[in-house]
């Protein structure tokens, strides 16, 4: 089994209110290098810090790396349009940021990065990937591509009040600017990547396109941006089976309709419950429905949940937490 | 403890005679790509092929995957001047590949990299570094600097027939070209491999010196290649204590003096005897001088060696040959 992790960045995220996933809009350009600095080394080694919300909630990468710590699993992490050089060992697939969703082309990058990603899949010799991601901004961007394949899913969000509404106003600006109805890029995931998504979408996707078609096992793990990956990849013609699995976080907002969604993509569903205390002082946030999921928490969970290690992994997510916040 | 291991090209390779890091010229592009692969994942990724030499040695990937297998060691690889695209994640250094060292300015990248290189190894939270290396090409250019800093110690060959006069007569022409004569690089490492060396250098002995600084325990792992590194980091004014492991097929070659100049070096010295079967259809190779070191191969069964599974890793490093070549 092989964790990989897709790092990228969107000018998505810089628009008021939609993400929490830094303490600022400058330090979100380092959020996902840093996630993948925590996941890889334990620690951030390039990135300024490790990621916090404004509220003080630790980045989820602090409990997938606990999940490492535990569990042993290999990471690799790919380049998905990254600003910031990051000390974490990255695979490079071709990605630059991707720019506001709003613009009429703001991910020029992402169909080559399909590509390559898909060739990736393929070369990569693990029976069991596990997918996750680590992109601010990247539930407004799953709700551009998810409008542009005609696909009626609600997307989650960091902060604990979903600015959803904000989501749906800068998709139709989107939408507009690029000259398309909802349901236009239906059947063209590249497309809807292009016009309406993010440099990660098109790392993932196209990485589960590659391995499916090797027979691997594929797990996303995460939350509605992984069920956008998922739909892109039902849009490119695929029909294989596979997996997601995410928080019980995201998975019981009623607002999203996770499981019903995951259904009509004919995803098998694992939610794990992270068992946080609501008196900590950092994973009381996730408790309070603040970052909720990403860079891979869900499946790390399901993960130590399958091996009876859930109780162990939630213990040394405090240790590191102790330790790098 | 992580496995770093430095990854690039010199054109220096390509003159003739000098380099059997690969089938041919052409397969030699890839073959520090595919060592990156071939150690992370278990087999070539995005490089063609497996890299062998032209007798059909396999490279010493295969033994260092194999130790990786058995003793489950971290792998982290810094870009230092690839040539081709790898599937493996790779660490950015700001390094491109070197050019010939018989230019006057071969590796202009090499300074650069090295103090990209030192905040790496004062940021990276591990206790203890083992750092290796694969570079086609890289005894002449440690041949170089070594020249250069003053340092007289013979280098080691990945030819059965180690062709040193050839060598020295491209450092001559090396030197000549750069306006130096040997010696008038000691005391300044960065000029040393900037003019004489090659961008694979610059990161080890940029990640050592960081390293050293924050009291992380450094073992470099290989031959004289490594050596060369020890003298720079040397020569950069570092005082501390570090170690050196390498194969016997190094260490016992009377023309090149590992041990003594490992001592004069101030390094603590483990040489570990593979025990290849002289009657194995690749490994015989080595017995016959051929290889003898690269990509962390002599660290890695020193590795071994220390937790007692010497004969394991041998008998895994068949298996691994079996799968891949």
């Amino acid at each position: 089994m092989r964790f990989l992790l897709a790092a990228g960045s969107t000018a998505t995220a810089h628009i008021d209110g939609i993400s929490a996933a830094g303490a600022d809009s400058e330090a979100m350009r380092y959020t996902p290098g840093a996630d993948a600095e925590l996941v890889v080394y334990g620690d951030a080694v390039r990135a300024p810090a490790v990621p916090v919300s404004p509220t003080g909630t630790p980045t989820p990468a602090v409990v997938t790396r606990a999940a490492r710590e535990v569990l042993g699993f290999e990471t690799s992490v790919v380049d998905a349009g990254l600003l910031e050089n990051t000390g974490a060992p990255t695979i490079a697939v071709g990605a630059s940021a991707g720019e506001d969703v709003r613009e009429a082309d703001p991910v020029p990058t992402g169909p080559g990065s399909f590509t390559a990603a898909v060739q990736l899949g393929r070369a990569l010799p693990d029976d069991h990937l596990v997918l996750g991601e680590t992109i601010p901004g990247g539930t407004t961007t799953a709700l551009g591509v998810l409008q542009a394949l005609g696909e009626d899913v609600e997307v989650s969000s960091s902060l604990a009040t979903n600015p959803i509404e904000r989501k749906h106003d800068v998709v139709a600006a989107g939408l507009d600017a690029s000259g398309l109805e909802p349901g236009d890029c239906a059947g063209d995931p590249r497309r809807a990547i292009r016009r309406m998504g993010d440099p990660v979408q098109a790392a993932l996707a196209g990485v589960v396109v590659g391995a499916l078609e090797t027979g691997a096992r594929v797990t996303l793990a995460g939350g509605t941006q992984l069920l956008a990956v998922a739909a892109l990849v039902r849009h490119d013609g695929v029909d294989a089976g596979f997996e997601i699995a995410t928080t019980s976080y995201v998975a019981d907002d009623d607002a999203v309709g996770f499981r019903t969604a995951a259904r009509d993509l004919d995803l098998d569903v694992t939610v794990t419950d992270p068992g946080f205390d609501p008196e900590h002082v950092g994973f009381g946030g996730y408790v309070a429905g603040e970052a909720k999921e990403g860079v891979g928490m869900g499946g790390a969970l399901a993960l130590a949940d399958a091996a009876g290690e859930l109780g162990a992994v939630r213990e040394r997510a405090r240790e590191v937490y102790d330790r790098v916040v």
